[in-house]
Formats: structure tokens, C-alpha cells, sequence
């Protein structure tokens, strides 16, 4: 029953052989691995505004002006980082994580670090990005007959957290196919608002609308706009940039060439990523857009550009918005299955986490993670703003963990080629030469060609952008939340060195340096018996045969009623007068206590002997007849586990109903 | 660590001969059993005047004089039914509730239906009793500053319980001394009450309060004061009789000699149970009392009879009625538990019930009851008079069967004397003529004078009351929530029955009616392994043991990767080339599946020997290590089980650190 639903949610078992089928092309991937990205245009202009909406209602009605140039800053950082992460992407072709680039190059605690952060990082992600994505439709829903639905915006999350969980349980390959067509929705639909936006602006300008009081960010109270404001405004909206490592970490998904596949993406990706960005942050600001608690600033933007006989295509972006938004939660359920089980594997986390299924998927990180991010829903009540300064802290730490590690993986590069010899050197070359025509058809492809200079430069201007923005994060967010990460990564790093630890006591404990001389050594048998019936016979019959002569071999009787006890003796020497039979006295009606004193006395008496005990065991007919037995065989078994030296055996007996 | 916080909240291990020492005396054994019955005058009253209380907001002021006819009938329902008691204590000294009685004089169908009631209504005097004390603390909070705790009321039943429970896991005659004081406090308090407020009323007459709109009782509308409406009234208040039998269940606890002493303390029960009812419904009348929601009946009484200086006396009799109430629960915690040990030794229920614990305490139906009337009063908030209707039907048709069965068997009684020799007469007469002088001096004693005829009288007028009174229940309270038990009492009784098949099932196949021939047979022995390390070296120790030539041993390793197995097939021939190791190919990366595949082909080819598993098994030094680790073991045991006739062994490898 339980295995046929599974196959029917889950689908089928693959073979291991059939793994590298499982590949994406350069446009599923892109709608697997950037949907993260992307998504964060959807509320990352408005994240900007809530703070510049500080000074607003203290009174600097100007400072609204102020997100055009946050958002010029904020692409072109994105631009820096997509390129750094290029880099990565042909330095690690089988993947290039914050995890493993900094653990290389930096050193195993960075790398612990990153690997921590981005785990945070993952978490939040599903979380903020669900809710997003259900903000998406409660603000659609303003104004219509279903505006009762915000009621019910944590439920709505958690049935979509499970849908997605399943849909990774499936597998990558077909969740891919499942999600291109939001992620291209979302895509056709902004670019659409943007142009269309912008020529009715061009054309018609805005009509005026009565200002609207606008809602402030969580923990802000309404001041003069200062540059710790202005900082925290930028801070905010770099929840843009988060996403976009997601293909710098999953290249083995890709097809064959994986490099060069994944750099074409991330480049289309970045683009992409900067247009919708930035386009929304204008129509923001032409359209005079009020950050509100009951819409959000995107919904309120296409509202009022789709008006009249246009307004299907407010509806259509809405449902594009939040189909993207929900799917970006995807890009996490691909990596944080990926990135557990890598540490897994480096004995950092329960080597649980580095078992594939039979869906060649890590089944237990995806169920993990949707466990963590449901419990943070549930925690938080689904409001998105309150996680953002949570959730910007873990990215900019791994990626300045990341683009810092590239910059010493560059240094030794060059320390390598310095001393090669020069036969080494020219095949180096010609190698490099060959992928130069390969790569020099793509767009602004140039790492491979210019060689570690270049990469490093790249990388370490992406280094330091990252790790200014990381100061000024902490800075301008710590008492807004960002603490609670600050505290959390060291104790997860904590953690990962623990689990470690115990690994490398336990590999210490098992190594075999030399070959084990095996004793030839004797059985001493023991039977714990309930009374004599069918089914202690099995029993019985075979700890007779485990001693020749039965004189080791003695079943044993647990004494609490006398008038019992008597009637087992009698029936004992009727039918089974084969073995000994020993009875142990129970002043105080305990099964377990005179059975593990009477095992340890024998166990202790003869030194060089197995001691065996041997359980009858009843299996019934129905799993719930369990109840209805006093399961003593599986205390019992339980407590010898501990007793050093000591062997239990289940014979077990069927009941047929 | 787990095992002394056991032993400090339940106290140290009693051996079994130390049995007999846990006597109660006359004086503990009333504050024990009666609790229930006496506290119940608490509230008998109030359920008397919500009904009345329909007519009273209706128009019809004189209803509630009512109460004074109403409470005599039920006083002589409860003479009838505590003397009709007193039969069954001499005929049942060995404890005679509902349930025996009822199966060995009308047979095992009634039985269990009496069981049913029983065991439906402990779990409701649990749960009235304790939110009803809750109701004394909250009354009496009325008006003070500390008229919040109206507020946590079912977290105070909640902590209650548990403390009761507690109680209850250490023993019986320690709760006899913990309890004594609040039961005879009570009493105290009570006859204080109605002596001083009878005096009062006697002397003063009653200051005229405004009359206020009485609470009226729940599921009511207001109406005139019809039959049905007289008789609901009247079934209300028959709460007063629950708990009556509580003696006749518990004889066995009394000191020798237990019939005797239990009737004795029978006696003085009823009459200060009928005294105390009476009083509390004279001084409602003559105090013009209504019932409210915010403050009991009783409360109001002593609040108006102690004001002023006496007002101390006020909240020592609401503490008292909180005490007694919340102990009357304690009452079903020394009968639901003797009950389920007399079910689980009939096989009606799971023999898990009859276990006594280490502290001659049967703490499985300790346990269970705690837990089942925890939920009763989380899914009612803690309002009794919603469960009241509930209550009373399970109690008639207990006392119904039981008294029914008394006249059965007196009629035996009179059928066995008939075909007694001359001789055996004589002796029988002579031997209650020995027992008339023993018994004479109790208050009323003749039953064992006059012989079978009046105690058949006396227990068929018993039946005939208890019988209309439950039909009267039954007709006006089971749209109030009757029908709940109606429909549960057959539900639990078709489970007692699906029990005992069961066990009957077991018993038949498992019984021995000839000496079993064993067969000597040859071992196949198969020890799957993850690896060649520490771990795994006693298990195959032990495997090379069972088969003395080794070529019936083999190992089995299941191929995942590749590589691996490649390391474990060199490192097998480096270390443990004294075994043959099977290579099993896992397309699926499954380790079960093609593992028992592999068993059951082995087990098929070898019919006549015993093939056995042998598990090399982690323990960890920590318990919590045990998540680090793939517990394979666990999974393949469960799936061995399954497997007929193969046999499965643990060897423990112990982990140092």
C-alpha cells in the first residue's frame, strides 16, 4: 500500500546507470537555476522603498528620488558578481560552490563557514520566497470578490512548500520541464510592463493620485534621510543579488560542455536580472509608486499601467510573479540537497544526507528543507519583510568567502605555471588555445583567453565589493535581525565540526591495521522463555543445535507468580525436557533485571565463550496485534545491545491470524 | 539519569510479598472511596436548579421550590442503591464492581457492557470532578484580586491531573494518608455550613437580594415546568449517586476483615452523603440561591452564611470543596486501573493492563486514564456541565446490570441451599450464626441473618430504581449529549471482543499437545557487511563459529559504487580471506532489496537447514550518535522478521568514544 503510493507520487526507481541522462539544457536551466534570481526583482525594488519611506513620512518627500541610484549601484555590483562568479564557473567545472571554493583556497573553517551561511541562506530563501510568491496573489486578489484569501496566506504556503518538495522528490529533470514555462512567463511579462510602461509614460505621463501615507520597514521608526538610512535602503535592495550563485554550484546538472553551458546561462541570466531590475526601479519612481502594507509595489505599479480593457495582463503578471516566486524556492530545493550531501560526504553532516534514492535524488535534504522553511513560516506568520534581513547576511558572506577563495586559487595558478617546465607550459598553451575557439563565440568571453591576470583582478574586485556590502549589511541590519544569522552560522560551524569529529573517532576506532586472528571459541546458550508453547519451540530447537552436548544450552524462566511458575515446571518436563530449564526468582515482577543479572553472571563466568541469547519472537498476523503484546523480546533485545560481548538472536514464530 | 528521577518521583521498588502491607483502614479507606461520592453534593444541587431554571426564566417563579421533592427522591434512590451495595460487598468479598458481577450471574455480554459504562464513566468523573474543583477555586476567586485564574482553568485541571497521577504511580496507601485530610476537611466544612446556616436562617430569616436571571442548563430553552422537565431535573441531580460503588469495587484494599469493614464504611458513607445533599439543597431553598455562570451554588450559599467576620470560613470550605473535588477523581484512579488489570486478565484487553509495576501500582491504566481525561477536558475547555449528561448514563447502566446480577444470584443462592444434605445446612447455619455475632454490632446489619430472601428484595427494588432512572436518563438527556455514551458503550464493547478473538486466535496456535520431534539440521550462515574494518570482525568471528567447515559462511557486500566495491573486494583478500564474500550488484542504490533477495533464493535452496543473518552491529558510546549513523541493521532485523524461518543475530561492535 505504502510502496504503491509512493511510486504514484513519487514515481518509478532509476538505475545509477541511467544518472547522466538526468542533464539540463542551457534553457531548462536557466528556468531551473535562476527562477531565485529573477524572483527577487519582484520585491526588491519595494524593499528599497519601505526604507527611503522612513524620511518620506518624516517629511523629505524627496527621498523617494533616491532609488534610481541605489539601483544603478545595485546592478552594477550584480555585474561585478556575475562576472566573478564566471570565473568560478570554468576554475570548478564539477561544481563550484561557496562551499568548495572557499574550503580549497581559504582553508576548511572559511569553508565551514560558507557552507553554514548558504545553508541559512537556502532556508530563508524557500521561506521568503513562498511568501513573496503568495504576496503575489493576496495583492491581486485587492479589490476583487476573493480578497478574503489573505486570511489564509501561511496555509497557502505550506501546501505550496509540500508541492515543490514532492515535485524534487521526482527528480531535477522533470521539475525542470515542469517550471520553464512560469519562469519564461515571468520574464515575457515584465519585459512587457517595462516597455509598456514606459511608452504610456513617454506618451501620456501619470495622472495624479491623493498620496498615500507609505508603509515604513519593520523596525525603522520615521527619521531624516541619513547616510546609515541610505545605507540601509542599498542594503535592502541587494536582496537582488541573492540567486546568483545558484548555477555556479549546480554546473554537473548541465549538459555536455557543463562549463561553458553554465557561463552562457549565468551571463543571459545576469542580464536579464539587471533589465527587470532596474526597469521596475524606474517605473517605480515615474509612476510615483507608495510602498503599502495591503499590495505590493509591483502589483501596484501593473495596476495602474494595465488599466481598462488591458487589465488581463495585470492578472497575467500577478500569477506570472507569483508562479516565479514560488519556483525560486526550487533553486533551493536543487542546492541544499546538493550542498548536504558534499558535506555529507566530507563527514560534516549525517552521512544520511550523501544517500541518493531511488529517484537519484538526496532525498533527506530535500524532506529536511522542507521542514526547517515550513517551521520559519510558521514562526514568522509568513511575512516576508521581517525575514529579508535575516536572508541578505548568508549570501554576501559566502560570496565574499567565495570570489576571496578565487583570488588565492588564481595566486597558486600563477605559482604553478611558474614553475613548469617549459614542454608543460606549451601544452598548457596550446590546450588553452583549443577552448579559446571553442568559448570565444560567447558573449564577453575573454577569462580563458587573458589567463589568471584577468581572472584575479575580476575576482578580487568582486571580493571586496561583496565584503563592503557584507560590513554595511551587519551594520545598518544588526538590530534588525541580522544578529540572529551572526549567532546561528557559529553554531552550525560548531556543529559540522562536531559530527566530524565523532566521524574520525569512529574511523580511528575501525581501522584494521593487521589481520585479525580468529579464536576458535565455544557457545554458552541462552532461551528466556514465556512458557512452554509453539512458539518457543523454534527457539529452542535452534539453541540446540548452536551446542553440540545441550550442556550450554539452558532455557530460562522469569518467576513473578508461583501457582505459573509450578505449572511451567510440570509442563516442561512433559515436553521439552531436552535443555535444562532455569527459573530466576522476580521480587519485584521486573522481566528485565533478573534476566540481565543472570546473563552477566554467565557471561562473566566463562571468559572465552560467545555468549548467545535466543529470543522467540512472535510476529502476528496484523501490525496492530502488536499492541496487544507485551513486546518483552524487543526490550530485551534492546538492553543487551549494551551488554559488551553478549550475541541475541531473533527466532521468530508467524501467527497465521 | 531517567532511572533516578523515576525512583524520586515514584518512589523505590515494593517486592511482591510485601502485597498484603498495602491495607487501608475504615478511616483512610473513606477519604480513598469516597471522595467521589461525597464531593458530588457540590454540584448535585446547581444541575437541579439550571433545569429548573428553564420554567423559572419562563415565568413560573415558584419552580425552584422543586428542588426540596426532588432532592428527597434522590436521597431515597441513594438509600436504596447504597443498601442494595451492601449485599453485593458480603456475596463479592473479593472485590464485587459491575463488571464481575455482572458476567458470572448474567453472563459475559452484560459483563462487558457494565465494564464499558464503567470504564467511560472513570474517565468522566476524572474530568467533571477536576474542572468542577477548578469551578470551586475560580468561585471563590470572585470579587478578590485574584479573579483572573478564571482564565487558565483548563490549565489547572491539566497540572492537577498530573499531580493525582503522580500520586497514583506511588502506591495506594500513600495516597490514602495524602487524601485523608482534604475529604475529612470537607465534611467538616459542609455540616458546618448547614448547621451554621440553618441557625442563621432560623434566628435572622434572609436579608431580599434583586432577583437575578439564573443560568439555565446547557442545550435548554426557557419553557414551562412540564414532566419532562421535572424528570430532567431529576436526572440531573442523580449525579449525587455517582460513585456509590466505588467501595464495592476496592474491597480487597480494606484491612481484614475486608467485607466487613468495606460495608461498615459503606454505611457511614451514605449517610453522610444523603445528609450533606439534603442540606445543601434545604439551605438553596431557603436562601433563594440561582445559578450562574460565574460562581457556583455552593459558593454563593457560604458566601451569604459566612460574610463578615466568618468570611474566613468562606474560603476554607471552597478550598475544601476544591480539594475533595479534584481527589474524587483519585477515586477512578484506584478503580479504572483495577478494572482494565480484571479486563486484560480475561483477555478483553491488552495484557499490558494486568502488568503490575514496581511499585505494585497496575501503571498502564494509571497512565491511560490521565491521558484519556486530559483530552476530555481540552476538547470541552473545562466546563462540566456540558459532560454531566454524559456521566450519569454510563453510572445507571452499571449499577442497572449489577444489581440485576445480585438477584440472579441470590436466586442461586436459594437453588444450591435447596440441594444442600441435612448436614450441610446444619454447618452453613451454624457458621452464620458465627458471623451474625461478628456483624451484629454494625448499624443495620441483617443481611447475613435473614439469608437470601431480603437480599434478593433488597437488591431487586435496587435494580427496578436504577432501571427507570436510566430510562428516564436516556429519554431527556439524549439529545443533551446521552447519545454520545450510547453510541460508545457498544463501540468499546465490540473492541473487548475483537480483543479476546484475537487472543483466543494466539492461544489455539500456540498450544503443545504433543512432545515436539526436533530435527537436527545444518546452519547456512550470511553476514552482510558495509566494509572491512573493526566493526565487522566479531560478527564474522562469530559466523565462522555456527559453520564448522566455512563453506556454509559467506559474506555479503552490496555494490553501489564501483570503486568502493573494487577497495572492498582487495582489502577482503588483505584480511578476511578465511570466508567467501558475495559480491550483490544494487542498480537501484537500494541495500534491502537485492539483500533479501538474496536470502530468499539462499533459503529456498537450502529447505532443511537454518539459514541465519549475522548482523554486525554500531553501538555508539552516546545515544545521539546513533543519528550519524545509517542504522541499516534496524532496517534489515525489521525486514528478517517477516522472513519465515530465517533467523537473524546481532553482535555488537561497542564504540569507546
Amino acid at each position: 500500500m505504502w510502496s504503491f503510493l509512493k511510486r504514484a507520487i513519487v514515481g518509478n526507481p532509476i538505475p545509477t546507470e541511467q544518472a547522466h541522462h538526468e542533464r539540463l539544457s542551457k534553457r531548462i536551466a536557466l528556468a531551473v537555476f535562476s527562477s531565485d534570481a529573477l524572483s527577487s526583482t519582484a520585491y526588491a525594488t519595494e524593499e528599497i522603498l519601505r526604507v527611503l519611506a522612513v524620511a518620506v513620512v518624516f517629511g523629505q518627500g524627496h527621498a523617494f528620488t533616491y532609488v534610481i541610484p541605489i539601483s544603478v549601484g545595485i546592478s552594477i555590483l550584480l555585474a561585478v558578481v556575475g562576472m566573478s562568479y564566471r570565473q568560478t564557473i570554468y576554475a570548478y567545472p564539477s561544481g563550484g560552490g561557496a562551499y568548495i571554493v572557499a574550503k580549497e583556497n581559504l582553508g576548511t573553517m572559511p569553508g565551514l563557514v560558507a557552507a553554514a551561511s548558504l545553508l541559512v541562506d537556502y532556508v530563508l530563501t524557500v521561506s521568503v520566497s513562498v511568501a513573496a510568491g503568495v504576496a503575489a496573489i493576496t495583492s491581486a486578489a485587492q479589490g476583487t470578490s476573493f480578497a478574503w484569501v489573505s486570511n489564509h496566506s501561511v496555509a497557502m504556503c505550506l501546501v505550496l512548500i509540500v508541492f515543490i518538495a514532492l515535485a524534487n522528490l521526482r527528480g531535477v529533470k522533470e521539475s525542470g520541464l515542469l517550471f520553464s514555462i512560469p519562469t519564461y512567463a515571468f520574464i515575457f511579462s515584465f519585459v512587457g510592463m517595462i516597455v509598456w510602461g514606459l511608452g504610456r509614460y513617454l506618451m501620456f505621463g501619470v495622472t495624479p493620485t491623493p498620496p498615500l501615507e507609505p508603509a515604513i520597514a519593520e523596525g525603522y521608526h520615521p527619521g531624516p534621510l541619513t547616510l546609515m538610512l541610505f545605507l540601509g535602503a542599498f542594503s535592502n535592495g541587494c536582496t537582488a543579488l541573492t540567486g546568483i550563485e545558484a548555477i555556479s554550484n549546480g554546473i554537473p546538472a548541465f549538459r555536455k560542455p557543463e562549463s561553458r553551458n553554465a557561463a552562457t546561462t549565468l551571463v543571459w541570466m545576469s542580464i536579464t536580472l539587471i533589465g527587470l531590475f532596474l526597469g521596475v526601479s524606474v517605473l517605480a519612481y515615474f509612476y510615483k509608486v507608495v510602498p503599502s502594507e495591503a499590495e505590493t509595489v509591483t502589483s501596484q505599479i501593473a495596476r495602474q499601467i494595465f488599466s481598462g480593457p488591458m487589465q488581463w495582463f495585470f492578472f497575467f503578471l500577478q500569477a506570472a510573479t507569483a508562479a516565479i516566486l514560488v519556483l525560486a524556492a526550487n533553486t533551493s530545493f536543487a542546492d541544499f540537497p546538493r550542498l548536504t550531501s558534499l558535506l555529507a560526504r566530507d563527514r560534516f553532516l549525517p552521512r544520511q544526507f550523501a544517500n541518493q534514492g531511488d529517484r537519484l535524488v538526496f532525498s533527506n535534504g530535500v524532506v529536511v528543507l522542507a521542514v526547517l522553511s515550513s517551521l520559519l513560516l510558521v514562526m514568522f506568520k509568513g511575512d516576508t519583510h521581517r525575514l529579508i534581513p535575516l536572508y541578505a547576511v548568508g549570501v554576501f558572506v559566502s560570496f565574499t568567502l567565495s570570489q576571496a577563495g578565487m583570488v588565492l586559487h588564481w595566486l597558486r595558478e600563477r605559482d604553478q605555471s611558474r614553475v613548469h617546465t617549459a614542454a608543460e607550459a606549451t601544452k598548457r598553451e596550446r590546450k588553452e588555445k583549443s577552448k579559446d575557439v571553442d568559448t570565444g563565440r560567447l558573449i564577453g568571453d575573454f577569462t580563458e583567453i587573458s589567463g589568471w591576470k584577468t581572472s584575479l583582478m575580476i575576482n578580487a574586485l568582486g571580493a571586496i565589493a561583496c565584503a563592503v556590502v557584507l560590513v554595511v549589511f551587519v551594520i545598518t541590519k544588526f538590530v534588525h535581525g541580522a544578529w540572529v544569522v551572526c549567532v546561528l552560522i557559529p553554531v552550525i560551524v560548531i556543529m559540522f565540526r562536531g559530527v566530524r569529529r565523532h566521524y574520525d573517532n569512529v574511523a580511528d576506532q575501525l581501522v584494521i591495521t593487521w589481520k585479525p586472528k580468529l579464536k576458535q571459541r565455544k557457545h554458552t546458550v541462552i532461551v528466556p522463555i514465556s512458557g512452554i508453547h509453539n512458539g518457543v519451540i523454534p527457539a529452542l530447537e535452534y539453541a540446540r543445535s548452536l551446542s553440540k552436548d545441550f550442556k550450554d544450552a539452558r532455557a530460562v524462566y522469569i518467576s513473578i507468580d508461583p501457582a505459573a511458575t509450578a505449572q511451567v515446571k510440570k509442563e516442561w518436563e512433559t515436553y521439552a525436557d531436552f535443555m535444562p530449564l532455569v527459573i530466576l526468582d522476580s521480587p519485584y515482577r521486573s522481566l528485565l533485571k533478573p534476566l540481565m543479572d543472570y546473563i552477566d553472571e554467565v557471561s562473566n563466568e566463562n571468559e572465552d565463550t560467545f555468549v548467545t541469547v535466543v529470543l522467540p519472537e512472535f510476529v502476528p498476523a496484523r501490525w496492530w496485534h502488536n499492541f496487544l503484546h507485551n513486546q518483552s523480546a524487543i526490550l530485551i533485545k534492546a538492553a543487551l545491545l549494551f551488554r559488551r560481548g553478549v550475541i541475541s538472536v531473533s527466532v521468530p514464530y508467524h501467527l497465521t491470524h
